[in-house]
């Protein structure tokens, strides 16, 4: 499954960013790709108050720019993420997925806002602004089973359980870390969910600029489900291309038999004291 | 809450081996620690024909020598690990915990057991002669609540998750990691479980013997609730001294409020799909 994870800069102009996105899917399509991932808000830069600007209804002209771009090249496209307005007027950062044909085959809500707001420190608040989604998101392709979340959402190791249970081999993760705690856990993270539920990670965040509004960590990754850095750009922006072998996933599950040593009885039980 | 990890040879004489630990917990006394952690299995070689042969029950000399060994160096005492024997003859991979009256807090009989079989590679199968423990273990000290958990347990993240919703800050993770699976996971899953609850991981293995029947990956560990490495040890026999301060749990959960955003009900929904 040859994976491709964009990293792109993201600037205040959404056309542009759209376009400089198609580009990277052609690209990536012409080394093989057959599935790309693009960054968390590649098309709006990451603050709280162009959310709502930027936000567009499914079916949008952002949409359907993904649907056709995906369908051009003929591979899935995990099309990162951008806000997203339902008919209620409420904003969400959501990540659409279209198969090879264009069709829409999944959309991920984030359901994990990121509120942070240290007294004298950073603070920075999705939900000023956006709504939380209330699902886990895991789709099928011809590949497999794969899972999707956004960012903050990779905290909470048991949105991954839930996928690896659902029959995900690979966990796609649009995403921006910032430059506190990208160094401090990206690696950890996606190394650590890849190791404890026997998947593929994959992360794509926008490359970084120093002298945008959002610092990104960049750093976009591919890890093996022993929990190997298989792929790991650097801070520019680039197409990373990964050929993922699935066979791996049955391999590592079958000679490490975590998942049959799981007992969901024990810390369910404990749990309710 | 100064905290001392021992890692120590284990050879095959019971006494032997309780008599170097109860050095280990003297020395690090000296040095101030008022806690201090034993390996995994610290008076028993790790083989699972061994575990019968060298069980004793609670009360017995083992468990005298660690409840006297707390008493006279006035410690906190968690007990590594030891094959503990019950009336009905079954026998456990226990963890004993004394005070520094030298009374038992806690038990912690290991609840997932290693069992490995990979067809023409490795084989190890605790369950041929150990029973599982069927409980989560966290117990309280004049420093407040901490959680215990032995080595495989450590690969079920569900169970450091309930430890810190009872008020663990601190995990305590006597192991014994191997050499395939102590370099690929032993510091992610430290510094991620550290990450992801909150808390302080401290991991005591037993020093590396390259002729032993059981090559320990050894570099016994402490983390941070940041994720950072504090207190790393090598291959050799020592004890490593750490100042815990538990204030820093305190202040990470303020400044990063993971716990806030968790969303039992999301995943619990999820999973009974």
């Amino acid at each position: 499954m040859k994976t491709a994870v964009v990293q792109m800069h993201v600037c205040d102009d959404k056309r542009a960013n759209m376009a400089r996105a198609a580009g990277f899917v052609k690209r990536a399509a012409g080394q093989g790709a057959e599935v790309v991932v693009l960054p968390e808000m590649f098309n709006c830069p990451y603050q709280t108050k162009n959310f709502p600007v930027y936000a567009e209804k499914a079916g949008g002209a952002c949409w359907t720019a993904l649907a056709e771009t995906a369908r051009e090249n003929a591979v899935y496209l995990i099309g990162g993420s951008m806000p997203e307005a339902d008919d209620q007027g409420r904003v969400y950062n959501t990540s659409f997925v279209f198969g090879p044909d264009g069709g829409q085959i999944a959309r991920h809500r984030k359901a994990h806002l990121f509120d942070i707001d240290v007294p004298g420190g950073q603070r920075f608040k999705e939900s000023e602004t956006l709504s939380a989604g209330t699902e886990i998101t895991t789709f099928d392709t011809r590949f497999g089973t794969m899972g999707l979340l956004i960012c903050y959402d990779f905290r909470f190791p048991e949105m991954s359980r839930v996928m690896a249970n659902r029959g995900a081999k690979v966990i796609f993760v649009p995403a921006a870390f910032n430059m506190t705690t990208g160094p401090a856990h990206w690696e950890i993270l996606f190394r650590c969910r890849a190791q404890d539920y026997q998947v593929f990670t994959v992360g794509a965040a926008p490359a970084r600029d120093e002298k945008g509004v959002y610092v990104s960590y960049a750093n976009s990754i591919v890890v093996s489900p022993w929990g190997e850095v298989r792929l790991r750009l650097g801070t520019d922006e680039g197409v990373g291309l990964y050929d993922i072998d699935l066979a791996e996933v049955d391999r590592v599950r079958m000679q490490f038999p975590l998942r049959e040593h799981y007992k969901p009885g024990l810390y369910e039980t404990q749990s309710r004291l």
